[in-house]
């Protein structure tokens, strides 16, 4: 990842004239954030690292995230928002479809499956953790899937009477089962194995 | 739990008469240390207590189970697996009803839950444990059901061209996701909508 020219208003954020919207900041650092945990992982991520490559003050990091957890799960969460986008195309099989395999690529061919197995093994004994993870990671990945499997009940794919919180658990869940506990292959076969089962049902008609 | 007395031979174990069998002394060690684990949790557990209340010396607790976590996960495998059993009426639906009650039960009424938990998230970090964790507890406790699974499919209540596994991680992964990153709760409905979303398919017909 290009590293973001330092920018001496964000190194020593002044009141008033010249110094960069915080948003942007805020942006660059995600940014930067994101492209460190992708291409490497968690392990040498450090405040000094980030304040170094995007041009931010530790001052700054420290005022808004707590910790280089926390600034991870949100640089993370951010990273991966486009690429585990659900898309509507008015087919929930096929989006489905679409988002798992995006789901188990990332997770299998970048450091991202490493990172969240690492961030929910930790969160077992560090509770503070564990509340951010679900604050800024997984219950907002949960909204956005249960909104799209929503659509799809307004639709009449999905049956109304089904909690689509659960389907969460049988296809995402399902895919981190197997990268906690891997007795069994995470791959794109296993996503559509996942999809046939819960849409089409596994008992005989 | 009530204290297994200390047989002198068990502990100080001798070749010839009066030793007494191996796998009675194995089968003593593991119910001590399933009633701990079971009532209290892997917190205290240590291979002199163990010792002390199995009557089996340490030198043999080392021969037989190199680390206190290696027999920890021995001892729980064999006290719930009368608890895990998979019964066989005949109809799958009940039965995995009833199995998948006891297993929620299990995890979120007894330490068993959280155990678990903190072995998957330790095993993130320590490549032994891991292997441990799936020699000696994951892949086995995998084999029973799916061999219960398949043979529903032999008797036309599965469709036959279901992969087993993959059902395996859309019934007890979707637990262990909860309990491991607890968005939503852990209950007997949340049990029975795993079942009734599996068998049945979510997909309006």
């Amino acid at each position: 990842m290009p590293e973001t020219p330092v920018s001496p208003e964000a190194v020593a954020p002044r009141r008033g004239r010249g110094r960069r919207p915080a948003d942007e900041v805020r942006a660059d650092v995600l940014r930067t954030v994101g492209g460190i945990l992708l291409q490497e992982g968690l392990a040498d991520l450090t405040f000094e690292r980030i304040a170094r490559e995007s041009g931010v003050s530790k001052a700054t990091l420290y005022k808004w995230w707590p910790s280089v957890g926390v600034l991870a799960l949100d640089g993370y969460f951010h990273a991966v928002e486009d690429a585990l986008a659900f898309p509507d195309t008015g087919d929930i099989r096929a989006d489905l479809t679409t988002q798992l395999h995006h789901f188990i690529e990332l997770m299998t061919t970048t450091p991202a499956g490493r990172l969240l197995s690492e961030l929910i093994g930790q969160s077992q004994i560090d509770q503070d953790l564990a509340t951010e993870y679900r604050r800024l990671y997984s219950s907002a990945r949960r909204q956005l899937a249960a909104a799209r499997l929503r659509a799809a009940q307004d639709a009449g794919q999905i049956r109304p009477n089904v909690d689509v919180q659960v389907i969460v658990d049988q296809l995402w869940g399902a895919v981190y089962n197997r990268l906690l506990v891997p007795d069994e292959p995470v791959t794109a076969a296993f996503g559509d194995a996942l999809i046939g089962n819960l849409l089409d049902g596994v008992a005989s008609s």
